[in-house]
């Protein structure tokens, strides 16, 4: 296990075999620059994770030669060189400078969003030495930024339900890492936990129960917690296929009936009703006016073609429109979502089967690759033809493995791919719900997301190399509360 | 999802379309029979979880026409008909009669452990009805007993130290899947968490910490739990081999050198030191003093052969001794372990490897069959020659994967196997530490253990039957406390 590591590792880092000590009641954080809410809260929040409490017996602990301590460092100046942005975004400025010397310490960044980067880093630095029982910084010079600008996460809270309090643990944990996005599959043919005030009915009938649904305020109170740690919320409103559950509290008519003979197999959204068009558009409204990102994910992932094909209905609306097979069907569907989103400038992301069906697709839209065969060829084309990637393929979560399968993560190679306009975003670790509930998937996500962050941040390509920082990472999240599983095999943390 | 189905599925049951409602707050069990701690304890523990909070939404709900509902039932009168035994042991009676009546409810069982599998699987019984707002239970008549006597589970408390809450909780789901031993290994080459009274260096150097060890206290604790529920606790102290902890804080010479060059290679213990015994014989009276079971599992399993081959000082040894292969030392070594184990009257289990390796067994010697290729016809063989077999071989559920992989466990296929004098006494499902820890064993461990349980409690072959209650019974342990993961997919349970 290494000590005082930082996740993911810096882009440049230089440190000093000269340790300073802190006086823990006496440290505090001296605001030199713009300052705002939440550079306030960044420093209640850090004050707490500084110095979490450590035994005698922890492997954290090191025992440093007494003639290495050179001081004592009382604060650290943070100095924000712009003033507050409200809100991250895409192209939020994360970068930041560490200097620790005997001299004193310095967070610089010009953006808030580089000092809540910076301040995790500190935070990591800060380790406990066994021979005095203090804690300890080393010396070191830091200066650090993202590999990719969208570093994503993604929780399915359709197919099993997941209480807000876990969402707002997970939250932490991605902050830990420094994953900027929390993508919130928020619905699917499951269940429709979201709580929809123009069309409560939707939840009412289609959540899994009364206590399985996000309120306004929870959703309030997850873009918020989020937003304190630099991380995006963008919610998925999946259609026109995994919408099962609206057809429960949704518009008659909203659900294509895939067969004449069986009156309750149904399908995804039927393209071909105009009223479906204006539900949609009043429920894609609300939710780009709740959640506060400029993004929204429209899915667009495995339409149920076999459905539509099957339907006289559409095959006559087909005929008489002059559309010759399914994907035109839907293409016609899409056309009608992208003048939603333009009306909305809503910046809209996609799941690949959009891009491989030759939808016809607005200029700013993102392609999100997810399938795992022959990804990268797929990632050239899109990139190739314009548009905007965020690569899932290598990092579904929710497919376990025995071992230390995190290893495999960093097995994601893009080196070969050309990217001259810097279309490719960064990626997404997905845990999908089939078998994840609120149970497990905690340990289930840490610290195997977290080499997936690492993989987005920094340089770092060898997994050899991080085994022994994902330990202390992992211990690490422990400590603070997240109950993340063994990364290597046998050991022990105290916390 | 069923509604009121006992796990493991009872032998003998009989249910009728008539139900009794209760009111929670007078009902009460009344002993009939003969009565001890054991079973107020139990009526107790019971109490709290016949009723357990249920909301409008729940799944756990049914709707009933109202007129099914033919009476109330007041109390279940409990009839032992033996004295209580104090400790359960490997031939306790389980067995256990149930009848749900308009007249009323009887619960009947020779022994104490009979009556504590028989609330359970009352408990199980009650369903919270949806029309009427109450908690109601079908009539029904239940005989039920086990198909084996020994119906484990293990964990490894070694290369990961799991805290004596976790193992508690884990007895609590034990229970109710009616699983009756407790296989606990609780050392290993990673650490010695055992505080040992005679030797308490053994713990003070060999486990990761001073919070990472189990004291007496812990241990008096873990044990009096497990009865309660009428579950044995078997300690194993592993060695020759996987005893490197032990090397830490054992007495000096202990371990085998393996290489005259490299001073610190360590294995197995070394056989020909007569000291070894001694410390041996006084660590093993010490463990079998304190944990109340008359079994103890010895280990045995992967002893390094090529240490024993590369010492040159056993080698010289075995040619003083006539000893020919390290198999006849390995045989040396288990000789004085057996006549140590038969001083203490205690019975031994060891892994399969003292069979296959030809080592002198004694005839009460009970052998556990790991290895998955081929076991059965390894079973059949220790069976022919004497020897009572338990089976771990097909659930080792450390080995994670995505899905309903519970299903896999259920095709364990015993059915060729001839057992003429009942050798074959049950199984374990094993929980290998190295990559489990507090964070995740519950989740990991639930309810993919439910499925060995009922595999080895009850007549049912088929997974797909038991599909549905599995369902039903994972909402149940998480009612009760239990973070059991998703069994089939996606769902919901109101909690």
């Amino acid at each position: 296990m290494t000590h005082g590591q930082v996740w993911p590792k810096p882009v440049i880092q230089n440190s000093y075999n000269v340790y300073l000590e802190f006086e823990q009641e006496n440290f505090y954080f001296n605001s030199t620059g713009y300052s705002c809410d939440l550079l306030h809260e960044a420093f209640k929040r850090y004050k707490g994770l500084l110095f979490l409490k450590a035994k005698k017996t922890s492997q954290w602990l090191r025992r440093l030669p007494k003639n290495k301590i050179a001081g004592t460092l009382e604060k650290l100046n943070v100095k924000l060189l712009s003033p507050c942005e409200d809100y991250p975004s895409l192209n939020m400025d994360e970068k930041y400078e560490i200097k620790i010397r005997k001299s004193g310490g310095t967070l610089m960044a010009k953006s808030i969003w580089g000092i809540l980067r910076g301040l995790e880093s500190f935070s990591q630095l800060i380790i406990f030495e066994k021979y005095c029982l203090t804690f300890v910084i080393r010396c070191t010079s830091i200066t650090d930024y993202p590999k990719f600008r969208h570093r994503g996460l993604l929780l399915d809270t359709s197919r099993h339900y997941l209480p807000v309090q876990t969402i707002i643990s997970m939250l932490d944990a991605m902050s830990y890492s420094k994953l900027n996005v929390f993508h919130w599959h928020i619905i699917d043919d499951n269940s429709f936990p979201y709580q929809s005030k123009a069309f409560p009915s939707l939840s009412d009938k289609g959540a899994y129960g009364q206590s399985a649904i996000y309120s306004t305020n929870d959703i309030k109170l997850v873009i918020e917690h989020a937003r304190q740690r630099g991380i995006r919320v963008i919610p998925e409103i999946d259609s026109p296929g995994h919408t099962l559950s609206w057809g429960l509290g949704g518009i008659p008519g909203l659900l294509t009936q895939c067969s004449d003979t069986d009156p309750n197999y149904f399908g995804p959204i039927d393209p071909t009703v105009d009223e479906n068009y204006s539900f949609i558009k009043t429920l894609l409204t609300e939710v780009n006016e709740l959640f506060r990102d400029q993004y929204l994910h429209l899915g667009g992932d495995e339409v149920n073609m076999n459905c539509w094909n099957n339907s006289k209905k559409l095959q006559t609306f087909m005929t008489l429109n002059n559309i010759s097979n399914v994907e035109g069907l839907e293409d016609y569907y899409f056309k009608h979502i992208f003048n939603i989103t333009r009306e909305l400038k809503t910046v809209p992301i996609v799941w690949e089967e959009l891009f491989s069906d030759n939808i016809h697709l607005d200029h700013n839209v993102v392609v999100q690759i997810w399938k795992p065969n022959n990804f990268s060829s797929l990632v050239q084309e899109v990139i190739d033809s314009g548009y905007a990637v965020l690569i899932s393929s290598c990092w579904y979560l929710n497919y376990i493995k025995y071992g230390s399968d995190w290893s495999s993560f960093y097995n994601c190679d893009l080196s070969d791919i050309v990217d001259r306009n810097n279309l490719l975003l960064g990626g997404e670790a997905c845990v999908w719900g089939e078998f994840v509930d609120e149970t497990n998937v905690l340990p289930l996500s840490w610290p195997r997301a977290s080499a997936v962050a690492e993989v987005l941040w920094s340089q770092v390509t060898n997994y050899t190399e991080a085994r022994l920082r994902l330990e202390e990472h992992t211990c690490r999240m422990k400590r603070r509360g997240v109950p993340a599983q063994p990364a290597n095999g046998p050991g022990f943390c105290t916390y």
